[in-house]
Order: C-alpha cells, then sequence, then structure tokens
C-alpha cells in the first residue's frame, strides 16, 4: 500500500509524467516485436533500445532496424517512456523478477496473460496486444491490426491510445478477460483454420495432387466472411444435407480413424446448426 | 458395344461434330451456374437456354442476363453444342432419367459424382468442375477458379479445355477418384475452415464482443497459405507448445463439452504435428 502522501507527490510532479510515449524499449524480439519495431520506426516512433538474449536476432535487428540491441536484461536502458515486454508468456515472470524500471509504463503484448502479472515490477502497466497471426518471414500491414489496450492508470489512457494509434487504425480498449476471450477466438479463427488447410494437403499429397489447387478456395473462404457472417457464408455437403456425400468422404477417410472421427464431428455441428442434424 | 463400322462412320462424319463449344445450355441455375453464366456470356460464349424449376430463379436469370429461361425439363432446345447439369447429386439420377439429348456432349459439375453416371443419358460426357465456395449474393472472380474438367471422349477433349479456359486462366484434367480427393480437400480448406470462424464468432458474441476484431487475422491466415505450406504458417499456443495457455483456454470451454473437446483434439493434432504431443 502506498501512503497518500506518496500519491500526492507523485500527481504533484506532472513534469515527470511523458507527454507523449515517444521513445520504446522492447525486451524480446520474437514474431510480434518483429513486427512492431518497423511499425513504430515508420511512425515517427523512437526504439532506443531493444533487448533480447538471442545473439542471431540481435545481429538482425541491429542490421535491419539501426537500433541498439542489448543481450542483458540489467543492460536495460532508463531514458524511454514506454517499455514494451514482448516474450512468451511462460519467460514473464523471471524476467520481471530482474526487472528495475522505477515506475516507467510497462506493457506486455500477450492475449492471455492478465494485465495484473506486471504489477510486481511497476504500478504503471497495460497491455499492448496485435490481434493478428505474425511470422518473422511474412511482413503484415499493422495500420489494419486491431490493437487490443489495457492500462490500470487513468492518466496513461491517452498516452497508449496516441500510441497504438501511430501503427494501427483499429485501437480498442479490451478488460485481461475480454483479451483471453479474443484470444480463444482467434485461435479457432487462426490456427485451427490453418490446421485444416494442413489437413486438406495432407489429403491431396496423398494422391499427388497439389496444394495450389485449394488456393483460390481458401482467398475466398476468408474474403466472404469479410462481407457476411459465417452463418451465411457456409457452403458444402453438410450445410446443404448431403448425406450421400458425406457418407462417401467417411468412406475414403475409413483408413485414418483420427480423420474419419475429425470430419463426422465437424459435419455434424454444421448439421445441426441448419437444423437438420440428429439432436 | 458398338461395330467398328458404327465407330468408323462416326468419325467420317466430322461435320455432325462441334468445332467449337459456342452455345451453351444449362440444367440448374444454382449457386455454380449462376456463377458459370455470367462468366461464359463475358466470355463471348452463347447462354442459349437455362432450364429450371424455380419460378423466381428463372425471373432472376431472365432479368440478370437476358437469356432465354425454360421450367420443364422437355422444353431444353436441341441447338446447343453442349449441356451443363449443375444440379444437387441427389437431383442428377431423376433428370437423367428424362433427358432426351441425342448424344450431345453433356458435363456436370459436381465435385463428388463420377463422370460416368451420365452415361445413362449420353455417350458423350464429361465433368467441368470449378473448384471454389459459391454464394447466389457474392461475385467471384471465375479467371482465377481451378477448373477440373474429365471426359470419355477423346475428340472433345481440346473442345473442353477451350470452353474452360474462356473462363478460367487454371484449367487441369483430374480423373473421377481425383476429383473426389480434391472435393474432400476443400471441405476440410473451406466448410470446415468457415465453420471455425463461426465458433469463433460465437464465443466473441457470448461476451459482446464484435466479429470485426477478427477479420484481419482471418485475411492474414488466408493469405499467408497463399505462399508458404501450412506447416511452416501454423502460429498459435499449440504450435508453440505453451501448455498454459492451452489449459486456460479449456477452462474457459468447460461448460461447453463439444467444444471442450474439439478444442482438445485439434490441439493435440497440432501438438503432434510440431514433435511435442503425448505419443
Amino acid at each position: 500500500m502506498f501512503s497518500s502522501y506518496f500519491v500526492f507527490r507523485n500527481f504533484a510532479q506532472p513534469s515527470m509524467e511523458p507527454k507523449t510515449l515517444q521513445n520504446i524499449a522492447f525486451i524480446g524480439a520474437g514474431n510480434v516485436a518483429s513486427h512492431l519495431i518497423p511499425a513504430f520506426i515508420s511512425s515517427g516512433k523512437q526504439v532506443v533500445q531493444v533487448v533480447t538474449r538471442s545473439l542471431s536476432t540481435a545481429e538482425r535487428i541491429r542490421k535491419e532496424h539501426q537500433v541498439e540491441v542489448v543481450t542483458r536484461i540489467s543492460e536495460l536502458t532508463p531514458l524511454t517512456d514506454i517499455i514494451i515486454l514482448s516474450v512468451p508468456d511462460g519467460a514473464v515472470h523471471d524476467i520481471l523478477g530482474n526487472l528495475d524500471i522505477d515506475n516507467r509504463l510497462l506493457v506486455h503484448t500477450s492475449g492471455s496473460l492478465p494485465m495484473d502479472v506486471l504489477f510486481s515490477a511497476t504500478r504503471n502497466h497495460g497491455v499492448f496486444y496485435p490481434l493478428q497471426t505474425f511470422s518473422v518471414e511474412r511482413a503484415v500491414n499493422m495500420r489494419e491490426v486491431p490493437v487490443c489496450l489495457e492500462t490500470n492508470q487513468e492518466k496513461y489512457r491517452d498516452l497508449l491510445y496516441g500510441l497504438a494509434c501511430s501503427v494501427s487504425e483499429d485501437v480498442r480498449w479490451l478488460t485481461s478477460k475480454e483479451r483471453k476471450i479474443a484470444h480463444l477466438a482467434a485461435v479457432f479463427a487462426s490456427n485451427f483454420t490453418n490446421h485444416m488447410f494442413m489437413i486438406a494437403g495432407q489429403i491431396l499429397s496423398k494422391y499427388d495432387l497439389p496444394f495450389d489447387l485449394l488456393k483460390p478456395l481458401i482467398e475466398e473462404t476468408a474474403a466472404k466472411v469479410q462481407e457476411h457472417h459465417p452463418h451465411k457464408a457456409q457452403t458444402g455437403p453438410a450445410r446443404r444435407n448431403d448425406r450421400e456425400t458425406i457418407q462417401q468422404h467417411l468412406d475414403l477417410l475409413k483408413n485414418n480413424p483420427e480423420l474419419h472421427n475429425l470430419y463426422q464431428r465437424i459435419s455434424e455441428d454444421i448439421l445441426r446448426l441448419y437444423g437438420k442434424g440428429k439432436e
């Protein structure tokens, strides 16, 4: 607990608070940071320093973005307005134990971690979660990526919002619970979807058919739900209650019990959804 | 069996065979036909007639494309080079029983039906299967849609190929078995994928979060596999063996045993695929 005297002093020294979040340090340089760093630089922000334990990543970041990169958390510069912690969820706890940031603003970029895991390191914390699937080798247009924000400090609300708007046109306030829900939904919409592509590719390659055959279909399936709700967008054997085709597909999968079961499972879901399944 | 005399006569009268498939009749006016008709018209082909039992569809097609539409199969015109049968798989058998087409070329547009279901109606048959998810209300760029062809008549091979090339830049020969496999893969890549979007939307709406939040993610997930194989494109908790997040997600789904089971099922598949699952 802080005494009211302490809180008063804090508010009485507004000059100690930044007027804008201009100078940024990153802890971690994985998929998310690798996309945020160039986005911030393009928008005129200063990425003052990046901390990463990986020497090869350090080299890459230095070369690509001409920013200072250090490999030890103890070397973290005190000269930043905000520190963005972008490491695997499991690594957060250890890093916080070694962090001395003097109550500067600290945010993490995780979909799942509650905001208040950061409380042990600083009073001033928040979340900067870009909801997207990032891979190092693929450029993404950050301006279209929804950035989900949270902060425990009213005084940082506008500053954090301004920082997010510098890279994205889609900035939203989500609570820790809402963010966790959004992340769960994203696993279905992206990771599990990609797994369906994976299975489709395996089925094709077993018969020497190329994955290319499905690319326009995959593009259109994703484009369709940009305009129409998935409930309206659905097509296929289960949607039109075509039991004969479903049975033929199950017969084709009879030597692969896992896939047979998955096909049956999802088809029954769709049949039920459109009022044609067994109850 | 035809006598060699008969075959000789057939080849001896080339004037009876069309030199190009210019004049087209459609039987059926559903999602597939509704996209093929304008594509053929734009490419300079003549859609001579459409047969559909639905009066409202007949009205729509007449109005949109200024083609002759009749509602009874007995009114099918004899003046076409090819008849495209584009009806639900289950309706094909009945239609064939009522069809008198005098050995003109007849093709169906089904992913699942073998080519030779058409044998009862004509010696000259084939398949014209555009591999895409079509909905009446959405325009699709047909030039990018893979068209999978098959024919039992060597003499129609080039003609059918030419017809497909008039609407698409991606024309392929697939056997009935290969087409059935491609259709099965398409169910995973499109229908089941759309179902993942549906589940994601349901999860979000339970917490009053908008589906919009996932649109850029869905777009990027589909765009990524245009360049990289899904095996390389995968991200997420199961990909990075993040057991804690997986467990948290399962906890969130504990009141929905169906979804809980599906999440667990697919996550275990992904864990196994990247060498981190239980064997």
